[in-house]
């Protein structure tokens, strides 16, 4: 394999630990705190984890580590999406690991938890690690997507944990995969398995966040990506000054994502689906608050913008959400042979008319043909429409072209409207960490063999004071169920995590909603450019808009 | 406007000079070469060009500068696509033509070369320059495609000129703009109007490249902002081993940017149109030529991958061509609208059987659907197939996965094919320039002033040795006129700027060839990450492999 320059000069990167880490292992102590209790539910959380629940959180600190120094053998496990800075987790875990006794192992489970249940591994080696130090993608050990989540897969974890004398699992993933993470520690703690469980909060989307983990990794790099390319896109539409561009961002539950590169880059326009859900808004009304930007810019001579469209935004449309049930059920079983039948898509067009309600029909009437077809004709194995490849970019293009028509009709816009239609997401799921989730996330690694060091489990590995220099970064766990409530998922009254969608009462979209309307209206772009490592410590090494605001910087 | 911190950083950057500029204006002088010829058609160009052709080559050196230092007024145009570095060739012509004389004035015209005809404009000042130093885009006055190419417009351009007193014009643009600046110079001189005319070489397609112009300014940033793009999706595909995509980058008719994409990242398939062309492939064979990588890397456990695809490359392909020629012949005229009054996409379907020839339909009939409809139901004012509106990267996954279900059903293939699909070219357009691009963008354009100085005249900036550091870089001038040749061009012979397409016996080229068997199936991904300003000058200050190669490095 060839390495670029870039590469071959980041293997030289020092991330920077806390200021309580940097003293050596043998120069970490544990402070304790209060006695946790879950974020709500907390009478049925504490049963169903009766052996980890209500443990307190700690803080590190400067002082005689007093942990045993046995010999320990910790397994790690990639889990779910990639996002920046996993290889750090594992750089920082095994440079802990290692730091504390040269005896100690770090064992990597090969393609996400699958690998532990199929006691698939490698050993981390020096010269292995080196390889993969401040570099991006999961490709270290792989990921995948599999849940560990029922009771045979946990007695298989366990008797793959004892065959290679594992002491420790940590799981680095998502609010799901930190779930399980919980479940799979009370299992342990249940069966005196002798064997922790450590979390570590990773996904680019920014949902896994709450008032302990300040940000999940990945989030900054991931979104700083995005935010280079769409400020480089807004400077083609102002060079240019003929073309709208419709991007799309990663980001189906949530919209942390497009309200950060919103933050980023001041465009246009940027919808976000939380908003979108709590004032029920239709398509029609999306498409029109998108069409007055369009048509107010053409009034002052600009046919050009940007508008940022988060990926899940239609599922959070209510009229839309109710079509798509209605096509679920509608294409239920036999049916959809009937329809697959139909000769022609008029025939087929006749038949979907027939059979959804009015209402559903009318929103069904108004979408382009080709998000039509879309709904139709890609489906699941389960029959069931496909969202996520329904190109929301050109549905709501196309809803405002539409709008615009009729605008024009009436003599009340003038303007020319062109449009070029981008998605972004797997450009920045792993690109080079920037400095901040290259010093994160070897952070969060090196605390979780802390943590492990000092006998915690159940605990996820925290790391805050994020929008602060390194130095003054607070080190410590949290017991996963502290984050927990119970939730009905497939049917079933669950025990998880809660999922932090945008809060449209918190400072980030309190900031963007102040600035739109001029945003909208006037062409207030700004332009990141692309992620540095080198150079003024401000423009390497801040974090995110999101972060800065919600510490009210 | 907001200022990101990368570009408050960036106005610091004093970007780097030849080293024979860099004593100042007054210590600069003119040391004259040999006369030129046309690189063909000598006596046609001659005789087309009676008053600039056959003038000498020249360079500048360290000297007593004897240019007379009356006061000089000179307007500046940007025309065509945007490059990144454009901002550098008017901060470069500004400061030097400052430092000559603050008398001097630079002037912008706004909006490409309409700018020019309809005289608007706008008088550069230190604190508006200040504002877009080392910046992308061309907003700094805007850029167009309107062409100069008629007496009409030479007499008005003119007359402009003559109002504002100014004496030379640069025009900043590729191939056709710097052969109209090469006729305007002409027109100049035939009327003896004392105004100068100074092009600068600027494309991303990096198809404005011969013996003299090392490389056109942009090709460098843009191509390093896709090869970050496309290194971070290929490290997302070696982590998440599930996916091939399919990544189509800007180059409609040359696969330069491709092909320095393939050499930055080195993906398993790279298309590269001009042996599309050279060996007469069918849309079959490409299809079984990525086919083949997609299988046998199956075999080997990898259903994965990456594949590049130029732009233009269906139009490189003969019976795709052909095909398209009929079917603008079939929907010519009135045919157009029987055509479109044809109620369904069936009874289309056989208007169009019946209207091909055998072979044209043969290759129709194996188009993806998708693509079918894109033939026939966009199309230009003419009536034209939009042949840039086809999306070939799906035009291709689709056919690579027919072909592989042949094989499947023979027993052949094993593996499974999931594609997900790209475009990358506005993303790079307007990134802030390269260390590299934002050099010799200012050194263009430092450059074209010292021409403007010693009274040259349908002369190209030209800065060479561009492998080497800048401090040895190579400045000076070159007649436009030795780059032209005679073609025809939409039924007339033409003297134009012969475009270059990529060399298949060139350098890049061959290296490629060389190396691309064992990349279309081992994994030899190279991630090259975003571009660096600052920091080591091996991550920072190189250019393109292409130029590289070409030189011999």
């Amino acid at each position: 394999m060839k390495l670029s320059p870039l590469q071959i000069s980041r293997y030289q990167y020092n991330p920077k630990l806390p200021g309580m880490l940097r003293h050596g292992v043998s120069e970490i102590c544990v402070k304790e705190g209060e006695a946790t209790q879950s974020v709500a539910d907390q009478e049925k959380i504490k049963s169903l984890f009766p052996n980890t629940y209500g443990k307190k959180e700690i803080t590190f600190q400067k002082g005689h580590n007093n942990a045993s120094s046995k010999k320990q053998i910790v397994g790690v496990i990639l889990s779910g999406g990639q996002a920046p800075g996993g290889h750090n987790v594992v750089s920082g875990l095994y440079d802990a690991l290692k730091s504390a006794n040269k005896e100690n192992e770090l064992i990597g489970f090969l393609g996400g938890p699958s690998g532990l249940i199929e006691d698939k591994y490698i050993v981390f080696t020096d010269e292995y690690i080196d390889q993969y130090r401040n570099t991006g993608g999961f490709d270290i050990i792989g990921s995948g997507r599999t849940k560990l989540e029922t009771q045979e897969q946990f007695k298989i974890a366990e008797q793959v944990c004892k065959s290679h004398n594992i002491n420790a699992i940590v799981i680095i993933g998502g609010d799901d995969s930190n779930t399980n993470a919980a479940v799979l520690a009370e299992y342990f703690a249940a069966n005196n398995s002798n064997i922790q469980v450590i979390g570590c909060p990773k996904t680019i989307d920014g949902d896994l966040k709450n008032e302990d983990i300040e940000c999940s990794f990945g989030f900054d790099t991931a979104t700083k990506t995005y935010s280079e390319l769409i400020g480089n896109i807004e400077r083609d539409a102002n060079s240019a000054k003929k073309y709208w561009h419709f991007i799309k961002v990663m980001g189906r539950s949530a919209s942390h994502v497009a309200l950060e590169c919103a933050l980023e880059t001041q465009p246009n326009i940027c919808l976000i689906s939380e908003e979108v859900a709590e004032k029920k808004m239709s398509l029609s009304e999306i498409a029109d608050y998108i069409a007055d930007s369009v048509n107010e810019r053409a009034n002052r001579g600009m046919n050009f913008g940007v508008a940022i469209i988060p990926e899940g935004v239609v599922e959070f449309v209510p009229e839309f959400k109710k079509l798509i049930q209605e096509i679920n059920e509608l294409l239920a079983g036999s049916k959809a042979n009937e329809f697959n039948e139909l000769p022609t898509w008029n025939d087929k067009y006749q038949f979907i008319e027939k059979g959804l309600s009015e209402q559903s029909f009318k929103v069904f009437e108004a979408l382009p043909q080709l998000v039509q077809q879309q709904l139709f004709l890609e489906r699941d194995p389960h029959g069931n429409v496909q969202v996520s490849l329904i190109e929301s970019e050109k549905l709501f293009s196309a809803l405002v072209k539409d709008k615009l028509m009729e605008r024009k009709a009436k003599g009340l816009y003038k303007g020319k409207f062109s449009v070029l239609h981008h998605f972004f997401g797997y450009e920045g799921r792993c690109a080079f960490p920037s400095n901040f989730d290259a010093d994160y996330c070897y952070s969060l690694g090196y605390n979780a063999f802390m943590l492990i060091q000092y006998g915690y489990n159940g605990y996820l590995s925290k790391v805050s004071n994020l929008s602060k220099p390194a130095e003054e970064w607070v080190a410590g766990g949290m017991p996963i169920t502290k984050m927990m409530n119970i939730e009905r998922r497939h049917g079933e009254d669950k025990p998880v995590i809660r999922k932090a969608l945008v809060d449209l009462n918190g400072k980030p979209f309190k900031y963007f909603e102040e600035h739109r309307q001029i945003w909208a209206v006037e062409t207030s772009f700004t332009f990141p450019g692309a992620i540095q490592y080198y150079g003024p410590s401000e423009v390497c090494d801040l974090t995110t808009r999101t972060l800065a605001l919600e510490k009210g910087e």
